[in-house]
């Protein structure tokens, strides 16, 4: 399996969960981005989701401009800032869809990242609510249904409240 | 189509033409790679093609640890000053397949560098061999095979001499 290979089968594997994901969310509730990168998940979701919520959490945004969220909708900042304002805002159990991808090369630093946001995750879903995630979280109240998505096993997680 | 379903329609077709080319490159002769960038492709290529003689242009080399070429197979500096002393060194007709994958999202740019690139590849070139790239370039002693390939038209563009 080659580095292009890869590439191809992990963008796949993102896609064909956030379908999945668009297809089960309930119709209330928010939907929320973390990580905005080039926009390419965020665009995904809001083409999936159309008229849906969706607020997105970036540090230091630098999206492609065709994939900055309208006004109100990016929220600026380190997520451990800004998760906790924002579940005081919307309330907790606010949020349906939860899709976070803000890992890096260094799979040390995504795991304790993973630990350090599962809690925070957990508190904003409301019951029947997903996560889905490039790797996988420590999320008590959740069931991880990733088996049921028909994504290759270990390629992406999905848990649901 | 999304910013995501875009991205892996490219690099799916990028991947389909490499492993096309792999199959119907000529036994003989060198293999270019325009640009390193992460390494993908070129992690691609080698593995395709164990054995053959792989050479990397590269103006600021920052791949993968594990995609960088072996001793004297990179070639590092602006490809309009290495690719002319390249061709005294080899030799007129010294490569089989270069593959071109150097542009950036500046289409005017890209244009203007695959206008200035292609006497330099065209001389470069083997009688029966095939250049492939992200774009159109404008080669008089090529033939223009893309609709053989069985990639999507525009998508990838490949000429035979
Ligand atoms: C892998 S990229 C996301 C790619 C995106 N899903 C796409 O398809 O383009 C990860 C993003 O998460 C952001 N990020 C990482 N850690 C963060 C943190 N603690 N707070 C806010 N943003 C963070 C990074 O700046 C980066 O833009
Ligand atoms: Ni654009
Ligand atoms: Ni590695």
């Amino acid at each position: 399996m080659t580095r292009l290979d890869s590439v191809i089968r992990r963008l796949t594997a993102q896609r064909d969960l956030l379908d999945w994901a668009a297809r089960e969310v309930s119709a209330q509730g928010l939907v929320l981005e973390l990580g905005l990168g080039n926009g390419r998940t965020y665009d995904h979701l809001r083409a999936r989701l159309p008229g849906r919520e969706i607020y997105v959490f970036e540090r230091s945004p630098a999206a492609h401009p065709d994939c900055i969220p309208p006004e109100g909708y990016l929220i600026v900042g380190d997520i451990f800032e800004t998760l906790p304002l924002f579940t005081e805002r919307f309330g907790v159990g606010s949020a349906a869809l939860i899709h976070s991808d803000i890992g890096t090369g260094d799979e040390e630093a995504n795991r304790v990242l993973a630990q350090r946001l599962s809690p925070l995750l957990e508190t904003l879903l409301q019951p029947g609510g997903m996560i889905i995630a490039d790797r996988a979280f420590d999320l008590p109240s959740c069931t991880d249904i990733s088996s049921r998505t028909g994504v290759a096993e270990g390629r992406y997680f999905v848990y649901r409240r």
